[in-house]
């Protein structure tokens, strides 16, 4: 007797999407996302929405700015076709590093995809690992923010965790990796960068804490370029550990990446599948943890009206 | 006394803005649009805009929805830099065909274009020959709709005018060519496009009034792909014309245009710089006339409070 | 289950909420619209509406702002006392003809229009052959636009079409008569008015396209004072056609409309009921056709959630 | 060196709007209201009013709903027209006795009136004698609320007011005849209004104070059918009161008002020109003191950032 | 089939509030308000209220301000918690005298609240008595008014009001005791304060109306510092009435309000349980009727969508 | 020929308003604040304040909702009484902790504080280091975030920081000690908390970075309790440190925190006067600066269109 269910998906992680379907036991809504000769995007919904509650999946990689525009006229399609309920489904969110005003006039842009996600109908919205968590108060619609790092620990537990510490790269990255250390149990060290002079690189003075002997493990939110990770590794070679593992939620693994950490002496990278990993951008030593079935759970338990609580945890 | 003015613009079509700013007396003021290897657009507005009665140009060709993107994200920096008053400065307007809802279930982009600028902050808009005058009801903000047509025409007068017929390309451009072929005393025709079937391409049937040894003149808003503009040339060519030019506001010019026209009878193409044209979309017989004068002219009347009605005629 | 439906009628147009009402199955809502000797609208809705899905039906003719006001307070009535969802439904759009700013200083009422409808509490709106499709595109809640012309066409199809030619009045609705002449497959002429000077009344040159000796059809959206159609009548008579009849939507027939075309040599005026056609207002060679049947399908599939598309196809 | 200020004015009451521009100072800004013959309104606003201060001039009388409409129409155009700031300047306030909700399901239009208002664009409001002063609440947008009290009793202090009563009609008017009662040093009496029955009519049982021998002063903040005054008054006559006054803000004097009032034992009756008097609502004994200097006072203090405190009083 | 229904309650009236959920068989929702020693207050929401019919009840007394902000971080916190509805239930409307702008500058504060509770998330707003019935103007959100004077006349009407006289305390209140006095068939009396200059305090002249050797009833809306009512009472002992009762809805009893009932003549003093009575505010002669079944009532209708006219009456 | 400008203050710490106003070079707005008994605020600004240009400066300390109620009120007083453009200055923002949802279904009640400012008309905020920088992202208005961390470290210089080491309390506060770290060319070191199980307090396990025989210095944005502080300066002391100090924007110091640090060894606490110190918070050792002329500074800034840039660093 409850209003029907339907899971569109844009074009930027159609693979999780069509895994999240499976494990939600719904057939992925049908339309079509066509790109005129002048790049203006169409979007024909090919199945009727009238009163259901709808679910659009949208990640972002690159080209960002098109997926997200792809996103805001599949919400407005949407909307106009009479859809009863609309919930952006964003894995890995957009602009998710401009959450503050740490120059004079910039954006804060994470709030303006906020602002445009409402604008063009969202009523509510689901993601993943925000890098900051303020970011939820960006939004006058309610958020489901899901949190994928238990189930990374869970992954780490059962490969072993002897004779590890946590590191985090920056004193910016300490609270959230000591939230994997005491997950964990494991002690905490962290890298103390620092630049010489304004317009220097960023240098690694020392480490706060004892790493010699041991295995590092890094986490983070995402790996972008994979410079910061790159530094650390060289870091914590100097220091005398003897093995490195990174992990992250969102594998952005942007311009070099995947070359620098091959060439690098990492033994493992844990990454999800927020963002889509594509064929060249595989490595021997990556790990993709599917959060497919997570995402499948919070839509079911949203669309049920159950309760979320309990089910992520803290990081 | 006044609030002092600034202008700004994206990276979509400088050359234009810069001659705006001749044109106006002003510098254009300084920002910076940087790129992240993860693809995310950053923006710096690099003068105080503090107070200031500010004017963003950014125009729409592709990549169309990345420079939109970076327009949305320059008014929010400069809205959030506490600028007085923000207009958003549109020569050819992003998705400006998709102004209604012909097929279901599609967006209707130009309207949630609208919704996404108010959205991130422009008090005003200021634009040029939209597809259909309706799109400024799209609007809750004022809008300064620019038309160019009449300079066009003036254009085409000095030019000489002798034997010509304005010919409208479809019924449905009927009514704007008809504006042209009254502004210039010309007779009109009309092709009568119609499909056998409903998969098949269109297919011109006959022509609607009297070309037959006349020069014809083809008046459009844009031109896009081309596609169009060659159909009717070819059906022209059929009839028995002597010589056939066609006339845009926006070059779009997309896809194989270039290609397309330089293969086509058409012995001449005018067009504005609404668009930027660059080096390898130029022709031998193409006339570029430019815009920024009219452009210039509305901003400092918009500044100063003077009215702007009687200076840009009917189309 | 679901919530229960309720259909009110303002007073423009009883007699088609009446009909729509025995169509839809149920009955109308009784409510009281008086008017005080101060001349201010009092409306008392005289049955529960708390958590009903609830339909309005308000036409628009003279005195055409009173009923308008009418239908915002019956809005505003409706929705403080709790109904759970509102749908204007509007045969005949208020200011359908004010969708665009022609001259300066003017007001696209029609966009007013509807911000007052959104305001006042409408949470969707159904109305029939705007003028212009953009309309649409002034509403922020989402629109169901039904489109009468195909019932149109096979009333015409069932009187037979042989030597028929859809004649438009002027460029500026040979577009819409187009899709007529594509949809019963019949040829297009378009009668080219100009003006002599900038005070002069309009003059009909010449036609474009063949019709003498053909039976013309003129379609509209609309028919006003009928000014426009005596003088497309006029002229055709004089090009030889071997009768005439006209078409249209909306029967708005005010002024000397019905004198005018009494005196006419139109063979048929053929109008649909969206306007109410009071007894004064009829003519011996009219014919009424209703579109009662479609608007009490469609508030049926608005209720229940079932796709509209394909049910009303493209004019 | 401040923004120019405009004032136009509506068709409701322009021999007020052009009183108020002579005190002012101010010639009436140019427009043009015309009615189509489909009784469409268009509002052509002469003047530029790009960045200007601009006020509109509309009252409330028959027909309420047209006028209010046109001046919805007014404010939409000069908005777009890019006026810098709009003041919706409403001597006597349409709807304003709908101000509360003592039945079910129906409206309290006056808080609808104000949301229209704000959506059409009006930045302010200035008004007068509302019968309720929470209708100031209604607004987001300031109000000024200007009060006539003071001056109508100037007026009666100056005719001389010895052995005067001042009489509420009813207990529900007896907070206000009482502020009269305090300004002018008067004592009160009340007439106690009941039914027998639900059904019946109005009967007035007997008065709550001292009025036998006296002059009986009725004050009102405006007299519509003169239904209630005439009772009033007959009531009076029957309590052996020397002479009868009524005076009130808003002569409304709807249905068969000035018919009652003539054949009344009123002596006198003093209303302001909020509503226009036309010739045939005039009486001998009617005084109509204008309010045109307090408006025109209140604009120019408004348009200058002058305090208007201390300026009109309680009532 | 229908959504579930939870009723949480603030600190300010919990024993009201468990008296509601008793009468409408449901259990208090389990929430937990703090404070921390910063004075802020954190409420955490205990049970899920995903799509869920919340209704939170919070009357008002001191701390106002700090009860008021608990019920907006409380509907804040069910809000972004995915309630699917949610009704702010309060009893006692906080600033509910601050309704209109009677000296320059200062708030219409009821107003204000109004908006706050909107912003924080408010669907729909359910209070009692409020001190002016405009005040359900200043929701854009529906309002459900309920009133509790029939039930207090009931009381009245068991207890005997044999040789009664119903007196307002002075003209203002002359409208809301008249209701009084139609519903129990009993005369009015109104007291006519006045000062004597502008300074002083009031002071009761004389009572408009017949009271001597009759039993008085006084009714109000509320009851604040007594002090009002304790002239009141002064007045009409002067009066040679044989006998004062008092009776108000809300029992607001501020400041030395207890004390001053206690030492006057007043023989009984009937109040509701919309604001709570702890027992150091409770008098021998004080009768409450509780409004709990009321509520219970007005949710459970609220919540099934059954129509509440002809439930509450009219004072 | 610039709007004047006026500041007004809430009751909250009028001191630093007053200090403010004196390096502002204007006397402070003349307003009363009351209370009435029943604990409804009443706000009279008693000056006008129409078409001004206006700084209400209120910061938070107990009783937070009181102060912020009075501030909310204040706002909407102002902007009725026609105010041109609004500031909500707040030295210290109130629930600023309240920045996230780490539980499930609490507020995030700093959002929602700047939601209800600008509700009530706030134009734009100006507030005093953020407990995170996202908090600017909650607004849609403007925000100017002032830091004041450059200028106690410019204390410190004067004071010397030979042999200092600078101290973070926790993994979370790690990234705000590095910058302070940073500005002073100092080393950084971070105390790793953690609980034993989920119930105990907390635990500080180690120090992570090299603090023995070093003057310690701990930076905060806030010192509330005191407990995170003197478990700090505990651990710190087993540590082997020779001096501790603790630094902090905001000093609010509730419950027992003055004993606490009284009792402690902490030989100096540094604080600025956002949060006003009354006579019997002060302790020997304190040291107290004000920040009225950096308040100052940014309200003549931003009155006077004056770019902030590089005018308050990066803590």
């Amino acid at each position: 007797m409850k209003k029907a269910m339907k899971i569109f998906a844009g074009n930027c992680n159609r693979t999780l999407a069509q895994k999240i379907c499976t494990y939600a036991g719904v057939k992925l809504g049908k339309c079509e996302i066509l790109k005129f000769s002048n790049d203006n995007i169409k979007v024909r919904i090919l199945e009727s929405v009238r009163g259901k509650d709808v679910y659009i999946v949208q990640s972002s990689s690159p080209p960002v700015n098109e997926y997200f525009m792809e996103l805001l006229i599949m919400i407005d399609a949407i909307k106009h076709a009479k859809a009863d309920h609309i919930t952006a489904v964003l894995p890995y969110y957009p602009y998710v590093r401009s959450d503050k005003k740490d120059e004079p006039r910039i954006s804060i842009t994470a709030r303006l995809i906020a602002d445009l996600l409402e604008t063009a109908g969202a009523d509510r919205v689901m993601t993943m690992n925000l890098h900051s968590s303020q970011i939820c108060g960006f939004f006058r619609v309610p958020v489901d923010h899901l949190l994928a790092g238990r189930f990374l620990c869970d992954y780490y537990r059962k490969q072993g965790i002897d004779n590890c510490v946590v590191v985090a790269p920056d004193a910016g990255s300490a609270k959230r990796a000591g939230h994997y250390a005491i997950n964990l149990g494991l002690p905490l060290a962290i890298l103390d960068k620092r630049r010489d002079g304004d317009k220097e690189k960023p240098m690694i003075q020392h480490v706060i804490g004892d790493v010699k002997g041991k295995r590092a493990l890094i986490f983070d939110d995402e790996i972008a370029t994979g410079g910061s990770i790159l530094e650390t590794v060289k870091a914590l070679e100097s220091l005398g550990v003897t093995e490195i593992q990174a992990c992250c939620v969102h594998g952005v693994l942007s311009g070099k990446a995947i070359e620098r950490l091959k060439s690098s002496s990492l033994s493992k990278l844990v990454v999800t599948d927020t963002v889509d990993i594509p064929p060249g951008k595989k490595m021997k030593n990556m790990v993709v943890i599917s959060v497919a079935q997570l995402f499948a759970k919070a839509i079911l338990y949203s669309h049920n009206g159950t309760s979320m609580s309990g089910l992520f945890g803290q990081m």
